[in-house]
């Protein structure tokens, strides 16, 4: 008997997804000109919550959901070449990014591998903040063309709905 | 008669998924033990492709599912402080990094903005050698603890089929 790692397991699923798919003529350009930046968190399923589905929008995610570089780099790209001009962005709650800070997760890394990180982890104390923060971070970006929906979101894992930060 | 965004169209899909929501009680860590690192693209869909559901794995995306210092930061997270140990990279046919250069594309924003943009692109001119570079990149990284299964597909967005890249 051989083991089947969980990967395995999912391109089993992947060849039951293939057998009966009939989206083979969607555009490349997003048909709802949305990008959705959310946690990349195992609860949070952004085509449930939000009624996608394939062909819709751009899905960009992280750890925390949160606004760096390449961030900024992607919704240039959604933007620019492929048409999209709202943003939702999506934390939640019981986040793991709640649960540590960048110094301690940072000297725990050089602890153990000799080096330490040269990027922030991101982490922070405050979901509504942070939410915040991410919309101040692409209304600030000089790259990003169309800003007029900029929305943020916390999202409750326990009772699966979405609250607006004002 | 007001006329409604598309943002607010989704927001209406949220409150019906919350209406029947039914898995506020799953927990934090990802329970198939997986990080998933897709291209944004809206006809990729990971969770119908890999029949993932809520619960079961970290789903981080960006332009081209590429390997930047973000998803390194991100899959650090995933495994040292939520425990995945498998890491699936997904790139697709017919992706929008394969439209352009990096050069070309900071050159028109910089004509317009008057600035050029400090990162990387990441476009690509090849899909398969794409993704053997982002699985280098993770292999290379030494944060990332566990790099036992480290697989790489492109996924046809004609047939809907994951083609493992060795």
């Amino acid at each position: 008997m051989t083991s089947m790692s969980v990967t395995d397991e999912l391109l089993a699923n992947a060849e039951r997804y293939a057998a009966t798919f009939d989206k083979g003529d969607l555009p490349l350009p997003p048909a709802k000109r949305v990008a959705v930046l959310a946690c990349m968190d195992a609860r949070l399923n952004p085509y449930g919550i939000l009624g996608l589905t394939e062909g819709d929008a751009h899905v960009i995610r992280n750890a925390g959901g949160v606004v760096t570089a390449d961030e900024l780099r992607s919704l240039a790209i959604s933007q620019r070449l492929l048409g999209t001009v709202e943003i939702i962005l999506i934390h939640h709650t019981d986040c793991g990014m709640l649960t540590f800070t960048d110094d301690g997760f940072k000297a725990d890394i050089e602890r153990e591998v000799g080096i330490k990180p040269p990027w922030s982890a991101e982490a922070f104390p405050d979901l509504d903040a942070d939410v915040r923060q991410s919309i101040r971070r692409i209304l600030d970006d000089p790259f990003i063309p169309t800003k007029t929906s900029v929305r943020g979101f916390v999202y409750d894992v326990q009772t699966g709905k979405l609250r607006e930060i004002l």
